[in-house]
């Protein structure tokens, strides 16, 4: 049982994070840490959290788990502000897409005053963002990854285990940089493909999207995701990224060169495995 | 009213075609030929049609309206096979996914043997095919484009269209040209994209897979589509695919340049438009 949960950014996640809190009675009071006190007022009104501020160095005081839930870099910069005034007990996590950054930040506090962070990223976002479309049931079933480092106290990470897990989620555990590699995989080249799908339609034959069908609409679906959040993560996940997306273009090349030339069986044979690797996919 | 309706594959799309005709009383009579005799087993017991025959000119010889569903490019040459036995008030139309090709076909075959040919494209596809996953309403609410030529009688043309409103379709007019840069853009160079991120995600970080969340898989649920029917698209539509695929490189090197050189406000602004034009698709 967690005496006091703070939550840093009450959005989507961080919202959901609460919801799913007080659902599961995980802890005694919950406060909503945000830099807009307006924003604040549909959680606390809705009973997600007992108590709002938008001093963090107030609302992290007296905290024993503080889960910080802004865009990645303003993670970055919310830890190192928070760090200072935090219980010697407290346990931070986050719940950011890209993780090497905001670790090797916590590395760097740590070596001054020694506190507990261990990086989270629960993988149940949206395109959709904000406080609005939060839910008590995000993480129920969702995949959790969380990234300890070599230095990482067991405890820690059994806590954070436990926390996500008393969500309603599954955990993994991965290195910094491995998770950092899968999620460019899995989500930041497909989001990238989705954008310049989007954009190339409009440049070869803009009169096509009044056509989109299913096909179209699933495969750009995450082109709507927010800019804001995505430049964020993007940039902080930049060296794998820019890898991941060499991958795809020397894949895309390879598949160009066999329909270009007409090379009917090369095409089918690619398209036969990749069919096969995509029905892989739980 | 159709005396007899003759659908040429009794898949997913000639499937429908025989039961939204049969839901809607469009036809009196409805003839299922295929390959394999075997395979039409299911539709002639459901029925769907009321005889199936292995033999596409006694199939088609009293058909007043012959509808040809299989892949784009058998389709092709069952036109030329059929045309000799059509009846010559006979009304032809497919349901391949490009046109430029059989429209050539066709313009050839009557030539030679005046018959009447208009091509068609129902936007009603699915990564799944066969028989057993065609519905009645598979056309319910769809967009068919029809693809006549200058060449086109507009008895013909108003003949294919009214066949498809009859089966719940919206019908858009386009010619073949246009047709086949629309799908390019819509349709295949998705399906390129998909592949390829499937390809490239296997090649960069296989461990991703085991990861793969909603993003993940609505982005690439097309690359399970049927190899032969796409390669077979592909193909067909090489020039505008060609072209299609160009346009997606310079998007995507666009915005790699940008990730890679750190440009925040320049991604964001990418993104910012690319979610506003599409959330601007229906």
């Amino acid at each position: 049982m967690i005496q006091r949960l703070a939550v840093v950014g009450v959005g989507l996640l961080g919202g959901s994070v609460a919801l799913a809190a007080r659902a599961q009675g995980v802890a005694r009071e919950i406060v909503g840490v945000g830099r807009d006190r307006a924003r604040l007022e549909a959680p606390l009104r809705a009973g997600a959290v007992d108590r709002v501020t938008t001093d963090l160095a107030q609302g992290v005081h007296d905290a024993d788990v503080v889960v910080l839930a802004a865009t990645v870099l303003a993670n970055e910069r919310l830890l190192a502000e928070a760090w200072g005034a935090l219980p010697a007990a407290a346990l931070v996590t986050d719940v950011g897409s890209t993780k090497r950054g905001i670790v090797d930040v916590a590395a760097r506090l740590a070596a001054a005053v020694p506190r507990t962070f261990v990086g989270s990223h629960p993988m149940a976002g949206s395109e959709k963002s904000g406080y609005g479309v939060a839910r008590a049931d995000l993480f129920h079933g969702a995949t959790v990854i969380v990234t300890p480092t070599d230095a990482s106290a067991p405890a820690a990470v059994k806590g954070v285990t436990s926390l996500w897990e008393a969500l309603g989620a599954r955990v993994s555990v991965l290195d910094p940089d491995t998770h950092d590699r899968v999620v460019a995989a899995i989500s930041h080249l497909p989001h990238v493909a989705a954008w310049a799908l989007v954009e190339a339609v409009g440049r070869f034959e803009p009169a096509a999207l009044a056509f989109a069908a299913r096909g179209f609409k699933d495969t750009t679906r995450i082109a709507a995701s927010d800019p804001a959040m995505w430049t964020d993560i993007l940039l902080g996940n930049r060296d794998a990224v820019v890898a991941s997306l060499a991958a795809f273009r020397g894949a895309f090349d390879d598949l160009e060169r066999l329909i270009a030339s007409g090379d009917r069986s090369g095409i089918e044979a690619w398209l036969v495995r990749i069919k096969s690797q995509r029905e892989a996919v739980a």
